[in-house]
């Protein structure tokens, strides 16, 4: 198997989730942690965790485990989060307007360089410009931005991620609580908040089904 | 295999998709569908969805398909979106903000109760009366209230998880990026944004890895 290709979409991410522990391991000054440590602040099984990061060529070594700083580094690099980002934000109501504010970002090279909302003349305010989502096409074209961030409503985000993928775009973060189908190989994430409550609610209904 | 139990994180992943997409199909007008009609709308395949629903005893008829009503309605139960539910919110920032405000719960009986910040007296104003989290413990003594939405930083959201458990909370819906241990059975389902952000952007890096 290619390193990084095929990989199941539950080991790819659990990446993200190592990376932030890592981070936090980092932060505390500790420089090496074996899988056996991970496990115990991850809940997942060591073997699970060695199994996922040998897909990567990240082998800790017997006796010492993985330097942190390096392990870090490496993960950093796998997820992409070493990198600057342009983003833009299509639609501008309460998400919108959270992920625009959301700090989350701050300390990575994620950058939103536009907001575009149908109704951007109400929404324009001292802070933040707001343009007409009739001049999505216009920018990409004179603009060069690797993730669109959808937060319409449905109605309206399929033809959206069609301009966001006909104008070039690499992927798309999308809120909208649809379905959507790209163009050209662009990829999308998706962020169903409806769907996610309702899993919660499955489980408040059937605890049974839970894994504690 | 008892019905309803040990069924895997996936299939009740599915579930609320189902359920999404069975909404937006008895909104046309549609009476009954097959699971290959199913299977042309979600993109997954008509043995998958006819297996996933026969866990919950849902099934088909041979020539008929399934009628839509029917089987949104018994996916309603299944995933508890038939009953009401009282939500607190704890953390009054951009996404609480946000979740406050979603449209998405207001054709449902989920019901945000209150709101608490460790800075409520800043954050009150005309719209919502923010409490202080000092209040949270005794608050859920008085009232009963059956979800806990999480949206603090990281500091801080296991001592409010805690008081949430002990307060009788059924399950927490967490948007801090920690991983939270809950007590007393309480379940949990989190929504991590930047790991969402993550995957994408390792997708952007690796599309070899996303199935289009």
């Amino acid at each position: 198997m290619k390193k990084g290709s095929n990989v199941s979409l539950s080991v790819i991410k659990r990446l993200p989730k190592y990376y932030r522990y890592l981070e936090a391991i980092n932060e505390k000054g500790i420089v090496r942690v074996s899988s056996k440590e991970l496990s115990q602040i991850t809940g997942l099984t060591a073997s699970q965790i060695r199994q996922d990061l040998n897909h990567y060529g990240c082998f800790g070594q017997q006796g010492y485990g993985y330097n942190v700083r390096e392990l870090m580094d490496e993960l950093a690099k796998i997820i992409g989060v070493n990198k600057e980002y342009s983003m833009v934000i299509i639609g501008f109501g309460n998400i919108g307007h959270a992920l625009y504010k959301y700090t989350g970002f701050k300390s990575l090279d994620y950058n939103t360089k536009a907001v575009f909302d149908k109704n951007n003349e109400e929404l324009a305010n001292e802070e933040v410009k707001v343009l007409s989502t009739d001049n999505l096409k216009e920018y990409l074209e004179e603009n060069n931005i690797d993730i669109g961030i959808i937060t319409t409503p449905k109605e309206g985000a399929q033809e959206i991620c069609d301009i966001l993928c006909e104008g070039g775009i690499k992927g798309i973060w999308n809120f909208a609580p649809v379905d959507l189908k790209t163009k050209n190989d662009v990829v999308i994430e998706n962020v169903h908040l409806d769907e996610s409550l309702f899993t919660l609610t499955y489980f408040i209904n059937k605890p049974e089904d839970f894994t504690f």
